[in-house]
C-alpha cells in the first residue's frame, strides 16, 4: 500500500504492481542482463516488448487490425496538433476540417490546425468557461471535411464527450481518457493520446489510424519526415529509435489491466471512483462543481472551496497528509483530483474523508 | 558487477550506480512517495530534477549559459533532421546551408533539409564507404550560408571528426559522442544529440543552440509549434509534458559524470578502452578495420572476421559469453563494438579476451 496518493493531471500514478515488476527487472530485464533503460531497440528483448505492448493494446482497445495503423510514437499531443492536419488535410477537399473546441488543448489543436487549411470552429464553449460539451446532433459539420476533431475528454475542465459526433472522419485527441471506457474505435477515423496519463510515462505517444487515411493519403508536401504517419506505418513504429521504456512499462501495465479484467471492469471501477466523488460534492454547501451534470468528466473532478485562500490552504493541507497535486490548472485556479485508471479507490475514499474534515474545519 | 556487456550502438548501458540509485528510488523518488516514472512535470519534486539536469549538463558540457539555450526536446535526432533547417534556413540568406556527408544519419539529414531549401553537399564519402572524414580545411563552404552540417561521429561506420569546419554557423549532430570529450561549444551554432548513447534512455533529446539563432530568427512559416526552437525556449523546455523519466535518469547520470572526473576524465578512459581494442585489430590477422585510423572513433568500432560466416558465429558466441549487440548495421554488416561512456574498462578487456579465444579457434 502506498502512503501517497498523487491525484496530478499527468504525469500520473502507475499500478503498484507495475512499479514493482519495474524495480525488480530494473537489472535484469526478462532476463536479458540488461536494464530495460539500456537494450537496443533493434534487440530480440525488445521487439518482444514492443510487440506485445502493441498487440495488448489493440486487444485492450478492441481495434480491428485489418483496418486500423497503431502507432507508438514520441512527441506527446501537441505533436500530433500539428501532425493530423498536416497528414489528413487534402488538395481534394480544399484542406477543410471542423473542430469543436471543449477547452484548452482543443483551443490550441484548433489554432495549430487553422495554420494549415480552411478550419471551421463549430462551436466553442469558452464564454461558459467549458463547463458543459456542446450538444454534437444540432452542429453545422461542413460537407466534404477532410476530418472532424474533439477532446474526447477535457482534463482541465473536468468534461467529458459521453455521445459522439455521427460523422465518418471523426478525429479525437483522447490524451485524457484512453482505456478508461469503453470506446467504438470503428466510429474513428484517427484517434491520438499522449501516454501520461492511463497508460504509462510520458514519452510515449499512441495513433491508431484508419490505414486507407495513411495509404491513399499524401501528407502536406512540407511535413517532416519523421511527423509523416506513412514514415512510422511502414516501420511497425520503428523507424528511429523510439522512446523504450514507456513502451515497456506500457507493456506492464497493459498486462495489468488486462489482467483486472480489461476496459470494461476500469470503467466500472472508475464510474464508481467518480461517482463517490461527485455524491460528495453534490451533497456538499461548501464545495463546488461548475460542470453540467450529463457531461462530467470520470477522470477529472474539478471543484472550489467557497474562495481562493481555502483553495490554497486546501492544497497544502492535503499535501501534508499524503493526497498530492490537487491544485487546478493555473488557467482556472481551484482544485483538481485527477482519478484515472491507476487510481485505487483507497485514494478517492482518503480524498473524501480529508474533504469532510476540511469542510468541519472551515466552515 | 554485471554478468552481461551490452555493445549496442543505442540505446546503451548506464552505469550500474545509475541503474541502483533509479531501482532504490522506484517507488519513492527524492522523498516524495511517488516514483519519477509518475510525478507532475509541474511539481515541485520534477522541477528539481528538471533543473539540476540542465544545470549539470552546462556545466559538463560548459555551455555559455549567457550565449545558448540548452532545450530539453523528444523526438530524436531524426526529428532534428528537420527542425534544424526549419529553425534555421533564413529568407535574407536564400535558405542555404551546407552538409558534410559521412555516414547513413548524416545523409538523412542532407536528405531532409534539401526539402527545405538551397542545401550544397560539400563533400560524401560514400564510394570509400564511409571510411574516412574529409579535409574540412579543402571544402568549398559557400558564402552566407545560414548554417554548416556535421555529423560529429558516425555509429555505424566507426568515424570521427578530430577537427571540425573552421566556419562561425556549424550545426553538428553529435547523438553518438557528446559529452565523450571536451568540446569547445563556442564554436557552434547549434549541437543536437539523442540522449540513449552517453545520456539517458530514448526518449530525451538535447539541443544546444546560440540564443541569436533562435531571438532573431523567424522559422519557416510552416514549421510545426513544438518543432520551432523558440517554443520551447521560452517555456525552459516544459511548453508541453516533456519525456520526464530520461530526464531523470540523465540526471542520475549526469551526478555520476561529474563524479567521476567530468568530460576530461571519461575522455581518458573512453581513449584508453578504444585504444585497446584498435592496439588489438591492428595486430591481428584475422581481424579487419577499414577506418582510416586518424579518423577512428572512439565510441563504435567496426571491424570484420574474414567472413560474413564468421561474422555471424562471432555474434553468437559472443552473446553466449554475456557479450552482446555485437552485430553491425544491417546496411554494412560484420561487426561492431560502441563502447559508449558508461562501457565499463572491464567489459572491453572481455571482449578482447573472447576475441582472441574466437581467432585461436577459427584462423
Amino acid at each position: 500500500m502506498r502512503d501517497v496518493f498523487n491525484f496530478s493531471a499527468g504525469p500520473s500514478m502507475l499500478p503498484e504492481e507495475v512499479l514493482l515488476e519495474a524495480q525488480k527487472e530494473m537489472l535484469n530485464c526478462l532476463g536479458s542482463g540488461m536494464s530495460a533503460l539500456e537494450m537496443s531497440h533493434r534487440s530480440k528483448t525488445y521487439d518482444a516488448i514492443h510487440n506485445e505492448a502493441i498487440a495488448l493494446f489493440k486487444e485492450l482497445f478492441n481495434v480491428d487490425d485489418s483496418k486500423y495503423y497503431v502507432l507508438f510514437l514520441q512527441g506527446g499531443a501537441t505533436t500530433q496538433f500539428s501532425a493530423v492536419p498536416l497528414n489528413l488535410l487534402t488538395e481534394k477537399n480544399g484542406k477543410k476540417a471542423d473542430y469543436i473546441v471543449t477547452g484548452n488543448f482543443a483551443s490550441k489543436a484548433y489554432e495549430e490546425a487553422c495554420r494549415y487549411g480552411d478550419i471551421k470552429c463549430l462551436a466553442n464553449t469558452k464564454e461558459s468557461k467549458y463547463s458543459y460539451i456542446p450538444d454534437v446532433d444540432t452542429l453545422e459539420y461542413r460537407e466534404n471535411t477532410d476530418y472532424v476533431h474533439i477532446t474526447s475528454n477535457n482534463t482541465i475542465f473536468g468534461t467529458r464527450y459521453t455521445k459522439f459526433p455521427n460523422v465518418n472522419n471523426l478525429v479525437a485527441d483522447m490524451s485524457s481518457n484512453i482505456l478508461s471506457e469503453p470506446v467504438d474505435v470503428n466510429k474513428f477515423k484517427l484517434i491520438y493520446a499522449g501516454a501520461q496519463k492511463n497508460v504509462a510515462p510520458s514519452g510515449l505517444t499512441i495513433v491508431v489510424v484508419r490505414k486507407d487515411a495513411v495509404d491513399n493519403c499524401e501528407p502536406l508536401p512540407f511535413t517532416p519526415i519523421l511527423m509523416q504517419y506513412r514514415t512510422q506505418a511502414s516501420k511497425d513504429s520503428l523507424y528511429n529509435t523510439p522512446c523504450t521504456y514507456s513502451t515497456y512499462i506500457a507493456m506492464l501495465n497493459f498486462r495489468y489491466l488486462k489482467k483486472f479484467g480489461g476496459v470494461e471492469a476500469i470503467y466500472k471501477q472508475n464510474k464508481y471512483k467518480a461517482g463517490l466523488l461527485y455524491d460528495y460534492l453534490d451533497n456538499s454547501n461548501f464545495y463546488t462543481n461548475i460542470v453540467r451534470k450529463e457531461d462530467r468528466s470520470i477522470m477529472n473532478v474539478t471543484f472550489v472551496t467557497p474562495n481562493a485562500d481555502l483553495d490554497a490552504k486546501f492544497v497544502k493541507e492535503a499535501g501534508q497528509n499524503g493526497l498530492v497535486s490537487l491544485k487546478g490548472h493555473k488557467l482556472v485556479g481551484g482544485l483538481r483530483a485527477s482519478i484515472y485508471n491507476s487510481m485505487p479507490v483507497e485514494g478517492v475514499e482518503k480524498l473524501i474523508s480529508f474533504m469532510k474534515k476540511f469542510e468541519m474545519e472551515n466552515k
